[in-house]
């Protein structure tokens, strides 16, 4: 064999690729990660990330792990599952979701999927198309942008607002949408903002949907974390103002992200998604797409039926007493300010006042100081498309909530302007 | 709210992504089961596909499913895990691979993905670029050719010949390669041809690829799955000779496709995929992509690890079986040529002699018929890219086998020319 070969032909500008996960959270974490100290003997203290698993306070139900146990056992689910889900998962899902709308769903607008993130993967997938644009909210969740960006599907923000409750500018979305528009998203309950939509509110983002011909994507994979004044309202009940595609997942209710079992659900009693081929699309991205694991659908309609009310009544509680332990120290840092109380989720976004501090540049350079110097990392707002706030994951053990911002309170002391 | 409305911004012609689905083996099969006769009182046969886990003679080991029981229970597997895979399942899979390999694997070229077709999703957009061309065995597996299309890939077929055990014909492939041809695809053991590919040959495709500049993609999916007298080699060992990125999953040696686990991995000890920006995009996609779920990675060491090799052995030797009785029972049937006998994988290809039958006109319309009149389904060959020829699955029960093909049988003679 000759030595001399011509040129490998598989050259990569890794551009394109590494880009999107470069703005993803799981970027700036790692990127903060790399700041901590190793000199500092103290436990790293995460306050960034939205996965409480790891703590002995947020264990999920033995009802679950009991099911998905006794699923593998069965030797009924080794096999391959129809790319829309096995169908006593579509079913188990379809009761569960259905006992918060006022129409029941149907088994056939289940689609189950690897996780919420494959769900949003799937929708953006399917709406993308030369020219399209898709509105998304500002802070968010930027899994949306890469996803958009890997299907070159126009991303336009609009804003929420602090100063009511993180609620979307109805005005901006009207103003920024098109002929080019294909949905909207909505986060509901609030990931980054913790915030919780009212009914009136989310009828009045239906509407506005409706008027503009675009669909809303429902991301409520936080759906019934909350613990304020707003009980949780699906989007799903507006299903017949204009159609709404919600996601969702048992990654957050029940504690087990790493399980990768979500849905894609079409709240459509008009037909219209099935009318504009939307639907058809969803199967045919289906059929080339990842299924989740055939024994974890199986054991779905034992997790979502046999769950004791106590268990989600445990992590409310225990999200409450977090939130407000966070809400009141956050209060005792001059130059950090939460413009409302957590009522939902797990993180609240607080923003910073750099005028009161000496050397901080920007919310990134406050998160790579705080990280080297108190071993606590906090997400910069950046990441979620706010400069100068910080999103703040309070779903941790209180114990090292309190600790955590005694750091911060001490950091943000010393770099104080005298 | 008005009812009048302007034209929901959404439509979507759903040509791009169903045509992609259509044109898959679930596509062809579901044609065939919706053809199957309400009225015929025998149990469907079905030697179709490749998922032998619901019969009793091919369930898994309970090893597998007391590593997932444990693994689930601990609560050490329940939060998200790393993009690439969790650490421990990194290193079990590289020393497992590394057994068969004269240099040891390093954790870091192992990259976990959802079952194999996952894999071959990340490595086909990673080569994607405008202009660049793949080469695709014929016959083969449709959903490269199904991710190829979504991915804007060109493919250009290169055959395999059914005279010489189903080799790659060199000639061809090295006729067809370009400066723009980025990767040869092969499948060993193969699907779906039940060959099994000798030393000799494959380090003569990882010769021609290094001549072409190209990198070779092993599909070894089908891996130790041999009972002929080729042994299983896998393709990495020429990894010296061209970059190879071997896909693999526990899917089939352990009998359990609907677990999601598979595993895409860089044989390359020159580095030069590093240095082509590839590992970077493998990198930087699946930090998009959707995970396998952790606690199935975290039993994987226990699955890979303590696995007897009887479990194994009982596999290959029902394996052997079933192909003996496929091929003896193929030679009774007049129109329906062998070329050669399954040595590997759980298929085997077969020609149709149309000029034996009266009122076939070809694969499809025989198969279709064979469900309607014998409640008996085989893929046509057309689906794997091989008009009338039919892909025979053997990973079946062997009684339910024997009766398959004494449906056949009678099904070939009624339909004989007089």
């Amino acid at each position: 064999m000759s030595s001399k070969i011509k040129t490998w032909g598989f050259k990569k500008d890794s551009g394109e690729l590494t880009e999107a996960s470069l703005t993803t959270i799981r970027g700036y974490i790692n990127m903060l990660q790399e700041n901590l100290s190793k000199d500092d003997v103290r436990a790293v203290i995460p306050l960034s990330h939205g996965d409480p698993s790891a703590f002995p306070c947020f264990r999920t139900t033995s009802v679950a792990e009991d099911a998905v146990a006794q699923a593998v056992r069965s030797a009924n689910f080794n096999g391959y599952s129809p790319t829309v889900g096995i169908p006593p998962a579509r079913t188990a899902i379809a009761e569960y979701l259905s006992k918060d709308l006022p129409e029941k769903l149907s088994p056939d607008d289940i689609y189950l999927t690897v996780g919420c993130t494959q769900a949003i993967e799937i929708i953006l997938t399917v709406l993308a198309r030369p020219n399209a644009n898709i509105l998304l909210p500002r802070p968010g969740f930027p899994y949306y942008e890469a996803r958009a960006a890997f299907s070159r599907l126009e991303v336009r923000h609009f804003d929420l607002c602090p100063e009511r409750g993180w609620e979307v500018d109805l005005h901006e979305v009207e103003a920024l949408a098109d002929e080019n528009t294909v949905a909207i998203v909505v986060i509901n309950p609030g990931n980054p903002c913790g915030n919780v939509y009212t009914y009136d509110h989310l009828k009045k983002v239906a509407e506005a949907a409706r008027k503009l011909g675009i669909l809303v994507i429902a991301d409520e994979v936080y759906h019934h974390l909350v613990y304020g004044s707003n009980p949780f309202v699906p989007m799903g009940i507006f299903g017949s103002i204009t159609p709404i595609i919600t996601l969702g997942s048992i990654s957050k209710r029940w504690l087990v992200p790493g399980w990768r079992l979500g849905w894609l659900v079409t709240n459509d009693p008009n037909g219209i998604l099935k009318e504009y081929g939307i639907v058809d699309c969803i199967k045919g991205f289906l059929n080339i797409s990842s299924d989740p694991a055939t024994f974890i659908q199986g054991a779905l309609a034992r997790i979502l039926g046999d769950t004791k009310e106590d268990f989600f009544q445990e992590t409310i509680n225990t999200l409450k007493i977090t939130a407000d332990i966070c809400y009141s120290k956050i209060k005792e840092i001059p130059c950090i300010i939460c413009p409302s109380k957590p009522e939902g989720s797990m993180f609240v976004m607080v923003k910073l006042n750099l005028s009161l501090l000496d050397d901080i540049k920007d919310d990134v350079d406050f998160c790579v100081k705080l990280a080297k110097e108190e071993s606590v990392v906090i997400l910069p707002g950046i990441a979620v498309g706010l400069k100068n706030w910080l999103r703040v994951t309070f779903a941790t053990e209180p114990s090292s909530l309190e600790e955590g911002f005694e750091r911060v309170k001490a950091f943000c002391g010393r770099h104080a302007k005298k």
